[in-house]
């Protein structure tokens, strides 16, 4: 056997592996639909069906369904000219209803409008129309297969192939509720009670809460810049000791390999084909969870450095340039179909949309889509009818690139904003020296020390005084180090790396016998939310769990995290965020 | 302690007792949100939110949603003066693209519009607004609690009150994603591996399917014209030989109370509250799966002594009045918080709405919210807007009462046009008698014989002469049952119990030591199939399962049934069918 690893080795990309020993007890106990062997006759032309249970579609009360979208371009792909003000905003509506200044205007939106009926012209009545047919209301709000309606599922197939090229042949996509309920799935597909799923050191806390209930935990693997890394990985494979850990070594891994969350990693080609391999050697299934795929936002550039122009790309270029720009989806290096891959309209469309997709290797498909029969049956049909016409009347392949591309851009704005704020309010130095635990990151890494203060005019001297911490200046002339951070180069989410051990109640970690009732971090979290700030506490993402699901404290308790948001709301609003961290910090800091 | 069975009783209806010791391992082990303490800064006024990944509405493409929903007296409460023509179906744009002759006008509907802006005017921008706020899609397709958005809750709260008055006051409602979720999350949140539940002995093959994997078998309760038998519960958990069964004693119960699939039978007041009771005393949790409750028909009266007129209750009659005719939920009787009620939009809005509730206690409430945050999540944005907005802002409540009632007369219409097409077909007779464990069925029970065979004109005598079945006459002058049935007073079915007693090649029980490679009731399933019609074969609802899940043939091989739906197409759809089913019979039994 000589397996390829892409597709440009040979002309025909292999064919999925027999990975059928992944499967869980659970999944293996789900039957076959005892019907299977008679399909036949359900397709036969002009049968007279009385099996179903389905409703007449008279009786459905929405005669047609319709939208005002918004134009694909609605976003441009270069910098604003100037930082977004609360009248340019489009979330103004809400400000103004808090604010007395309500004289804002409304931000106009240029919109198309697409309508679906229940009975329109030209559908095609079979139970499961081609996808050419018109999508019709009386279809889509119908009991329907686990696998969507053909018209979204064939839009699906041909996005997923053009983006993410799966390197293997009989690759299928399946429709889910959202990657929740993907993960939920998959977990349950892959995993029986007490295993163990690898998982980056700080992960999504809601992926943990699917599979706790399973008895099924996290062992962590280091992160740095990029993401998972991958020696670790094979050291943890390798030195995996059964008895000490209490559990198999795992043959599952869950990862969000962009925009990681809480990070804000991105993974690269080189480091995912490293890690594929590795998962190739020890027989591991990589579920690929990736909600922000589209929202690359690539290195921070400083403002003073950075040049205006196309953020999301050239304008110019078409959408295979954009595509080769992206960091490639796991799938692009599966020779195997050992990679789940959960994509999502979430952030591409919206949250309440409960829409999303597998792409993977028909064995798990075919579970998949079984346990999808049993719980959340196929998605909302609202939201398959809306989300189709959306995509393939007035968008289309192209006008949906160009969208995710709007959308890319404007992430990087906010992202840039969010970074810029921390530059404005803090003595932000870039370094690649590694000084602690706390910065174990690979990449560029910025150390965050307090500002000299500006006194009010008229107290004298140049208008600027060294500040109380800036005081305490160590041997080198420079203030503590507050926090170490890495700017997110995808999805959502700044993470800063509080330097807990310049903290003056700090202990070691080999002297804290008894650990403390309260973790620094704890403590700073609740200095911040007294002082108006909510941001999410690093300790929530620790893979490392209690028995009873609760993030384990572990053995560094000195060491903190949190995590801002920077997708949502206004940019004063993250202003005055970036004002009260610095306040509470300094003041914290000084204890 | 003197537990009260009704809210007649005592003017303050009781609370639920604890009946945590329901709950499985797994529910069990499902983790509180580590930030349940700190809920109160969440709800503070004016902080500083940058901890929920929340994208910017801003960029959701959809700026407005709007629909042209059915006038809540679309459907007459009268009988129509003369059975539907193809021409006044509102199907008939699927039979016209069949059919050469596509004359037919499509029939008018009269409509209402709703429209759900992204920021409608006046709405209040908290993430829980008051229920009373306008929907915002901003709001509803975000990321919201699992317990959907504010204004359906309340909505669902104030209907589940005054239509099925639950007997305990601190009753909950939640938003699933319909009742296959609902009973999927019920059974994973109260058994554990290798239990069984208390089922119909014939009953939706979908909940096994959910519980099979589980390793959760069902232990088959015996029916009859009302659904479960009290006497029967009684006797399988007073005589539950635990190692006979080889598991526990059930603790749970899953029961379709109306419109049983696949039987059609509704159960009375009495027959509930005797099972209720009998569940106190044997300590076991109800789950009620209700998708047909509105679908309730009443008792089949024979065409030619049916009078026209109010088929869905009196035109004058108030919704009190409409809803005092119905079977009462077991949530009626439900003094201990010990029924968790599946309620669906599947049947009453359209099934693809994905959308329902369940009704229990706050107990289980909380498990089952903790269960969809990390599976489904919410239900569908679209969905809840929609449908929220359609009933609090078009219909109201008295409008769904209205529309429900108008929903019931046309089933009952359906059910009506198919148990007359069979006494048409086949020579029926009203009988009590039960005459083999075939009709092991109380209440009124027809049975069915083929009928004498018009000849064609010109073929002499008097244009009748008795058909070759006919001639094979019993001693009493009759030909042979070819099947007994139970009209049915709810839902969408009719279940016809096949006489395979009168086969030729029947065996009796006793002597088949080799089950047959093929039922008889397979037989005749793949026969009907070749004339061209598609039922359901009674053993895909057996209760009892191998254990690979499918259904177990059981010692009963020689009785068969079969479902057929009248819910879904024409009325000439369903004639031809019975056309079918006549000629297959009579062929059949004449082997």
């Amino acid at each position: 056997m000589s397996p390829t690893n892409s597709r440009e080795k040979y002309g025909e990309p292999p064919k999925a592996v027999d990975l059928s020993h992944h499967l869980s007890e659970v999944s293996k106990a789900r039957s076959l639909s005892p019907l299977k062997g008679y399909q036949k006759y359900f397709n036969r032309p002009g049968m007279i069906m009385l099996a179903g249970g389905l409703p007449d579609p008279a009786y459905f009360p929405i005669a047609n369904l319709s939208a005002d979208t918004l134009v694909q371009d609605s976003f441009d792909l270069s910098a604003p000219p100037a930082l977004p003000q609360p009248s340019s905003s489009p979330f103004s509506w809400l400000w103004n209803l808090f604010s007395s200044s309500s004289q804002v205007p409304r931000p106009t939106e240029r919109t198309a409008h697409i309508s679906i009926p229940k009975y329109p012209p030209g559908a095609n009545p079979a139970p499961r129309p081609p996808p050419g047919s018109p999508i019709a209301l009386a279809q889509a709000l119908q009991y329907g297969a686990a696998t969507g309606i053909p018209q979204l599922s064939a839009f699906l197939r041909e996005f997923t192939e053009k983006v993410f090229q799966p390197a293997y042949s009989d690759w299928e996509t399946l429709v889910h509720v959202g990657n929740t309920d993907g993960w939920s799935r998959a977990v349950q597909t892959l995993c029986n009670p007490h295993e163990f799923i690898l998982a980056e050191e700080f992960t999504y806390p809601s992926a943990l809460a699917s599979a706790h209930p399973f008895d099924v935990r996290a062992a962590a693997v280091k992160i740095d810049g990029q993401g998972m890394r991958s020696d670790d990985l094979r050291s943890v494979l390798e030195g995996w000791d059964e008895e000490a850990r209490g559990g198999k070594r795992p043959h599952v891994m869950y990862t969000v390999p962009v925009g990681q969350n809480p990070t804000g990693a991105t993974m690269g080609a080189k480091r995912k084909k490293e890690i594929y391999d590795i998962c190739v050697e020890f027989d591991v299934i990589i579920v690929e969870d990736d909600p922000y795929y589209f929202l690359q936002e690539g290195a921070y550039v400083p403002k003073d450095r950075r040049s205006s122009g196309a953020v999301g790309g050239q304008k110019e270029e078409d959408e295979e340039a954009f595509l080769a720009r992206l960091a490639p989806s796991f799938i692009k290096f599966d020779y195997q179909g050992r990679v789940i891959r959960l994509d999502s309209f979430s952030k591409t469309i919206a949250p309440g949309s409960r829409l999303g997709w597998f792409t993977c290797s028909p064995l798990f498909a075919e579970r998949l889509e079984r346990q999808g029969e049993t719980s959340t049956q196929g998605p909302c049909g609202f939201s398959q009818a809306l989300v189709a016409q959306l995509l393939t009347q007035q968008w289309g392949y192209k006008g949906f690139i160009r969208w995710l591309r709007g959308l890319g851009a404007q992430y990087t704005f906010r992202r840039d904003y969010m970074v810029d704020l921390l530059h404005e309010h803090f003595d932000m130095q870039p370094t690649t020296t590694v000084s602690s635990g706390a910065y174990g990151w690979g990449g560029e890494v910025y150390v965050a020390r307090a500002k000299a203060k500006a006194l009010p005019k008229g107290r004298g001297g140049n208008g600027f005084e060294k500040s109380q911490i800036g005081e305490k200046q160590d041997g080198n002339g420079k203030g503590k180090i507050l926090f170490s951070l890495i700017p997110p180069t995808s999805g959502m989410f700044v993470w800063l790396n509080i330097n807990f051990e310049a903290h003056p109640s700090f202990k070691s970690t080999s002297s804290a016998q008894d650990p403390p009732a309260q973790t620094l971090e704890e403590k700073f979290w609740l200095a911040l939310a007294e002082a108006g700030l909510l941001v999410a506490a690093g300790l929530l993402f620790s893979a490392e769990r209690d028995a009873d699901g609760s993030p384990s404290s572990g053995s560094d308790a000195n060491v903190g995290h949190l995590r801002m948001s920077f997708s949502f709301g206004e940019h004063e609003i993250m202003k005055k965020g970036i004002i009260i961290l610095e306040k509470v910090l300094r003041e914290f800091f000084e204890e």
